[in-house]
């Protein structure tokens, strides 16, 4: 956190009453970091609905390893989408199949290209893609 | 409102600045009064992730009004659940499609099994419900 | 249904078995009609993240209408937006909150700006916006 | 896939087409490919409703590395939790902000429980959690 303002907000007792259970129970030590946190929610998905925010996501396909020539399709395509994909993750979940997430860093609408393109490749069974704003400014 | 109280939240300059601005676009006349919206938005979540929580929906059916059995099914279906459906508005969309908009009031998970009996029926095209938390005690 | 055509689908035993033990819980008469509804769903969903699209909306706005100032205010908000507005229901949830169901027609960016311009007016406690496309050649 | 059985669906020509072209933009090869991932997020979406359903997620944390004692907190979280973590994957995204991606296996339930005492940590910007079906039976 950079210079911090101290602002008063105004509650019924009621209501805060409540707010204050329900982020006892989340496990929140105090309720202005609960308060900031819900402003960040916020302020993160007005930035996601635009198509040019710069965010950085995770593509989650489950598939069956058996379908040998996807290991290398998916492969190739995150090569071909090099400047976005940083990383991936393979997880082993069961005899048939596995997880792979792939982060990638972009404009939300590229992100989402690169992710239908992924999505439909023959073996994937599932798929889906989290979309997160990278935080900056976010202080 | 009933009894208010003042609370101290501690909030970084830029993101406040951040703040501010996104509340100003959408027409806010003041903080507090957002805020106390993020917080009851939260709140209403919360509840309505349990099942037994009472709340209060809408069911939206696109059907093609052709279909003449329907609208006698969906009259037969919403008087069979007597006690939850509080009205229904019927919108004219084209020539051939409407829109049913039915209002229920109940447990959360009465609700989406109502739902889900009116988007079978043979002619409904499309099908949303809409949940919301009653407004008891968010104050 | 305009004219219809009847194409062949290859699908794995095991999961033609969960889907029809789900779409006989649903309550389908028959696999057709739940694999229709699958996919009018999905063009639904394609055409509604264009802000262009033509769609029907019902916004909710649960508030406490002993502010008394709220009810002019939406009425006129309402007329305000003449074209779009097509119907709103009023239902009482209990001696201090209500319900009121604005159901609008245009296009997706001007439906979501109605929408917020209502749901931070003070006195609204809740807000939320289901859009739907309106089943225009969805047949 | 395991044994397969080929179905008839009756499907309106102007449904039809206008499917085909979708499939056809996203990439699909061939319209059993498609239909089949329908199904399939369909059967995923009915399981993950019950918090008893096993499953695997991604929990997405982005936060400022120089709040240098969070780091060390979410090593202790993810082996209090020993069973359920799997893996987890750093990236950087600027000067200040980073994106820990940790992958879960577990119910649904604890997948959330766990989830949300990441969330809460103090330093933790913004959090989001992905929740998938492992993808067994769903051939």
């Amino acid at each position: 956190m950079g210079q911090a303002e101290r602002v008063g907000v105004s509650l019924d007792k009621k209501l805060l009453g409540m707010f204050d259970d329900l982020i006892a129970r989340q496990g929140y030590s105090n309720r202005s970091e609960a308060i900031r946190d819900l402003i960040r929610t916020r302020l993160s998905e007005q930035r996601l609905a635009k198509p040019s925010t710069q965010a950085v996501a995770g593509v989650f396909l489950v598939y069956d390893h058996h379908s040998t020539q996807l290991a290398g399709k998916l492969v190739r395509l995150q090569h071909s989408h090099l400047l976005q994909v940083i990383a991936s993750t393979h997880v082993h979940l069961d005899h048939h199949n596995c997880l792979e997430v792939i982060i990638l860093k972009g404009k939300v609408r590229e992100i989402e290209k690169v992710a239908d393109s992924m999505a439909v490749l023959k073996g994937v069974k599932l798929s889906k893609v989290n979309v997160m704003t990278t935080g900056k400014d976010l202080t």
